[in-house]
């Protein structure tokens, strides 16, 4: 099945440690549709500017990702800047120039009203609920945010939380959302929130999956050079619905297998700038690393 | 096999914000030889003073740790203060009174001398010298140290990696130790030191074992409820080193499998202060946990 990705497309400014991207391509459901694109067809709704690249056009449209739902206004484009330092955990904000996003009201277009598998990616909750209100019978629905959601708009937000399958954040968002420092606390409090299942992302320390009153925990991948961790946690979601539309299959052993497939996706994105490193990705990579992962977490039963 | 431990026993005054323990039972080897006894025959060598209080030798007596290296020198015995805040992450020390730790030198005894299984816990690096030209031909070294002995006596602590065959240390401090602050690139210089095998502790998020060119990574148990981390690390390693001293068997498999019983017996650990919470674990306990820990970690291949 395909997946609709809903969110935002940027042009990124990007300083880390190790050099400078200037005006990349960037946004939330840029990393999603194309993290997602290696597994599934994937449509994109989105709004862009006068000044957006063809290029990124025709990088998107490369990676079979359907358009039809990326409109163009006129004005800029969205343009976030940001810079990490050596820990690379946190990026702080320099520059955010919400641009055309200001007046942003997401239409799916009727091709896409049935949609199975739908990701709202970052993006105003009070948008996301719009979507949900457009998107007839979804199968799966995966929502990822921030934290200047949690603390702008904490209400509409928990509205969104009530509607989804699966819930994405970070740790750090995670204890804002419900003020429990104590994970499993935090967990079950978003849950009671009626999110069906939840992921938290804890970035080089891997991810945890509540599911069915069980946890799931997967590593991060160990890698010696990240260059740029933007779009980490957008990347690892793409993987992980991509997946999982991919296959149909919404047991828990095939969800994790997604968590999984997400982690590999995001492992590789960070290896360069933008989503550089995955225009030259190759399938049987992502399945070479999803085996290291599996050799580096084996261990036997007693 | 029997394990022999050389290290600290301890008084401590522990905060947390769950409580307060008073002149409670502490000490790395203390934790150590405890976690290490629901494996296998430990011996300790260590120093305590008058005051140290005989309820304390009974309960290590209770887990059938033979305490002939356990000399009581006049004077008190060593004390350590500190304090938690709510990420339980890092303790602050607010207060070290060496006492009779001021002049220790350890002496294995003549029955020890042939120990195949030898745990250096976190003491001065100069006294874990002493210790290894004292064990005659052991057959697996493992070593703790902590940021103290890396900023104050580097060269003798790299002494002391390069024999050692699991150099066992915290993530923080392997960047200390290194000045790395890419764990890979951090892994790799400490392997260059000559250690044979590198296990780092990475608190709530678990441990990366370095061994073979290979990686394996273990997650922490998740906890709802943590009260006390003093002496995780030590209870950590002394379950890993009691595991791979029954089994007698050194294979990466075996191995793996003592990173995750080292796990599990930290878990337990910090669920209450000092090591009450050993005193009434019960090995079916930890088997249960193993196999949750097997359930938390497991997914498909591809």
């Amino acid at each position: 099945m395909s997946v609709l990705v809903v969110g935002t497309v940027a042009i990124d400014s990007v300083e880390t440690p190790f050099g400078v991207g200037e005006n990349i391509l960037g946004g939330s459901a840029t990393y999603f549709a194309t993290s997602a694109s290696f597994f599934t067809d994937v449509n994109l709704v989105g709004v862009i500017g006068e000044d957006f690249p063809a290029e990124h056009i025709e990088f998107l449209k490369s990676r079979n990702i359907d358009l039809r739902g990326l409109v163009q206004e006129s004005g800029k484009t969205f343009h976030w800047k940001g810079k990490y330092g050596f820990d690379l955990n946190e990026a702080q904000t320099l520059d955010t120039q919400l641009n055309v996003l200001q007046t942003f009201s997401p239409k799916i277009p009727a091709e896409y009203a049935n949609a199975e598998y739908l990701i709202l990616a970052n993006i105003d909750p009070s948008l996301q609920l719009e979507v949900l209100a457009q998107v007839k019978k979804p199968r799966v629905v995966a929502c990822d945010t921030m934290n200047f959601w949690i603390s702008s708009k904490p209400e509409v937000l928990k509205e969104v939380i009530a509607k989804v399958d699966f819930f994405i954040i970070n740790e750090g968002e995670a204890r804002q959302l419900t003020g429990e420092v104590n994970l499993i606390k935090a967990s079950r409090a978003i849950l009671n929130m009626g999110a069906k299942n939840l992921i938290i992302k804890r970035g080089e320390y891997g991810v945890l999956l509540f599911t069915n009153g069980s946890i799931f925990a997967a590593p991060a991948y160990p890698l010696e050079s990240v260059f740029d961790p933007t779009g980490a946690g957008d990347t690892f979601a793409g993987g992980f619905m991509g997946y999982l539309a991919s296959t149909g299959n919404l047991s828990e052993e095939s969800i994790r297998q997604a968590i999984v497939y997400g982690s590999v996706m995001a492992s590789f994105n960070v290896e360069d700038f933008s989503l550089d490193r995955l225009r030259t990705l190759k399938y049987s990579e992502i399945e070479e690393r999803y085996r290291e992962f599996k050799r580096m977490t084996h261990f036997e039963q007693i």
